[in-house]
């Protein structure tokens, strides 16, 4: 990846390592903005266009405060039915037409490389915000920036990692994008904890190989947890399944708690979760019972996520490196700076 | 109340005369930025998440409104299928990771108790904009505003004041809450018609007997309301009828037009309604003949509900005594203080 | 039309040359800040009103993103299920109510009418989004000055010139509204090609018919395009048929394609489509190996409509003649005016 400045963010595979150190180096700047100590107009004027032709609050919300948070606008488009797609209009139009609505666009759509062909149409810069179950490389990113400040924090490295990825495998999307990315890294110890039935794919697994990663993989959570640094786990994708009743049958079979975390993990175990978690009794593979465990990394996960997507905006943008020109105070009471970070 | 700075509005439980003294107050200093006479940038860069997992415009977009009259921004969610509480999340993690994409929240919710439950996971201040048949107060507030402001203007106070109350007293929540706010008055009396089945609940009548208001309860409408200063009229809540037949039993029971008007009120009785009335013919219980009636408050109320939200949003996040630091002119042509206000 | 400022926009009938010549003429002044040359901040602090009761993507983002542009915010509701119009109340307490929310609305509604009879009771100027298949001036207006500009380019004029208008001349709400607005023109000549059912309506005939247009009808595209100055194609309506499989008998029964477009066009025929084009198999009314064509403008022609709105709100607004004192650098990177324009 040569420059950001108007290009497309599609996909994990354009990210090496160097594009990776330039995104994390600008959210690390994007956080005293986002806890309020200070704002900033960069962006005043500027029209983000929001397209979710997929229902999604919280990415869809993450981007739109994302943008708002550097001065932009928002435009928004939620749901397929809004969309002239359905009276037999062209990906390539529709770029065409809405590209010429908004300076940026971040775009969910259920069919798998939709968001690219909408690129190709596109006059504005696209970042993919999830293309069915092809990719969502900004839930990637944060989830690798999430591990790198949460080791960091322990004064540890990605590189030597040992990370624990448990439950289903098959369909979690994130999985895989975080896997492709921890490729650009060296000396990864996997664990994959899956029903067989919902393993990693093959085409992953070999990737992992093709660096020299070291990988186990058991259908047994139980035991296998002690050498892990990084825990991720991941909900059924009930919504992937044929019927219910087929994802019923794995729904809650892998379950951590405080007696089984305390059990299984080291002390200094990073819990992550892509959310949401499936908190209903039948499911509820993290139990609410860790929810004030210093580990728990979920929602700092969540955090993150409005950082990189600031950090994408302003690099699509050229903004990157003038930001702190159009600072400004917050003028009302917060306590939010208070409540977040590590 | 000790203070509004970082607080929740849940309940109007939570106000004493003191509180809504001070959200009166700051109202009314409202109004100017309403009515476009000047406007004000002091929630420049700020972001409401504006959360309505159950439909409504009017509530939804007023509060949008009032925090883009303060000049800060808004990100909305709309219904209850674009959220990830269908796939199992608890509130609390709703809450966690929405708090922190914004400074506030305003959020309605179709379940009683859902939006005290979300506010014990937020990180940011939550406002109540109606919990199924739970609460609503930023309506009760902006009733009760409502009739201090017209009765002011007759040169009367809500202390010794009387009000009738018709229609569904049973499903509206409304007068509910307005009855207990009316709790924090002195001698106040009540008329009560609506058909004994859609009764005010016991509940309610307690809490009057209990701080000595006097209350008369009817099916009648003529004949009772000749001594009413206030006359507030509801609509038949059908969405909370098992049927439609059920509901159709009392529609169009109770019918204000300005014949009736004429012959059983006083000349100065204002007319109020939460709006929306049922025009249509089988209901209609409050006539457009009326519409251009001195005494008829409806829209009045309504454009009070704007005061009343953007005075909570100025007191929940400290601004409300620096707003006018940041007054500037209007550039465009408008005609709208010319035609709201009495 | 006497004066903008103020006044609602409901019908291509209120403009007269004088006032559409004053339309455009703001509109060309809207072209650097739409490509980002510069930006305003004209309307910072008004709030647009975007009330989509029927979907639309386009035309309520464009709306939207004109009102950005020029500085101001944006509450929008979209979709009819989240109106209380549902529960029996008038248009005209809808309007009264949603008007005191915003400075300016644009509406869109599925009923012939109904924007007009909103704007009888909001208290800000109503401009018309479309109102069933009776109007959609803003459409209109958009097509009309795509037209101008490409002549021009061309260094002809509207006047005299030669206009074929083909597919649902019936149904196509957009071609009774040019039409209408032609007949302010001189000595037009129109070739109306449809399917005998799906002619243009006797009453636009009439019309043009009044003014002395020549109309020529017939249902064959070849053989009728070669004194064509603008070739306007339109989509089967297929959402006012009463069966998808009374509008599949016209489905595909005109196309335009590179070859036809070379041998029957003269080579500087423009080629208008309001768009969304019916891009599936089965219709294609204009072909994607046009897409790349030079005198292909219906990309223009969907930009155009944001300069068209972004006009309208400005004189609607009274804002027209100092929008310049409000300029602003644009502080990120865009390649967006290289993109546009003819």
């Amino acid at each position: 990846m040569k420059t950001f400045t108007g290009s497309n963010i599609l996909s994990v595979d354009q990210f090496d390592r160097e594009a990776i150190h330039t995104v994390f180096e600008v959210a690390d700047r994007m956080e005293p903005y986002a806890h309020r100590k200070k704002r900033t107009r960069v962006l005043d004027g500027a029209i983000l266009g929001n397209l979710f032709f997929e229902p999604s609050t919280r990415t869809r919300v993450s981007f739109g405060t994302a943008f708002n948070l550097l001065g932009g606008e928002v435009r928004e488009t939620a749901g397929m039915n809004t969309s002239a797609l359905s009276k037999g209009e062209s990906l390539y139009d529709t770029a065409r037409v809405l590209s010429s609505y908004s300076d940026v666009i971040a775009m969910r759509h259920p069919q798998s490389g939709s968001v690219a062909e909408f690129a190709r149409g596109s006059r504005v810069p696209v970042i993919n915000g999830g293309d069915g179950s092809n990719e969502h490389p900004t839930q990637a990113l944060l989830d690798l920036y999430t591990i790198q400040k949460e080791l960091q924090h322990q004064g540890r490295d990605i590189d030597g990692m040992h990370i624990a990825m448990v439950g289903d495998l098959r369909f979690g999307r994130t999985v895989h994008s975080l896997s492709k990315l921890l490729c650009l890294y060296k000396n990864i110890r996997f664990t994959l904890i899956s029903p067989a039935d919902l393993a990693m794919p093959d085409k992953v697994l070999a990737e992992l190989d093709k660096v020299g990663h070291r990988v186990t993989i058991t259908d047994q959570l139980e035991g296998h947890l002690d050498k892990s640094d990084i825990l991720y786990l991941t909900r059924i994708q009930e919504e992937r399944f044929p019927s219910q009743e087929e994802a019923n049958k794995y729904r809650g079979k892998f379950r951590l708690n405080q007696s089984i975390y305390t059990q299984n993990c080291q002390s200094n175990t990073v819990i992550m979760h892509p959310l949401p978690r499936d908190s209903r009794a039948e499911a509820n593979e993290l139990d609410d019972d860790l929810n004030q465990h210093p580990n728990l990394a979920i929602f700092r996960q969540a955090d993150n996520g409005v950082l990189i997507r600031m950090a994408l905006f302003t690099l699509v943008l050229g903004v990157n490196n003038v930001i702190h020109h159009y600072d400004c105070p917050v003028q009302w009471l917060t306590s939010k700076s208070d409540q977040q970070g590590l």
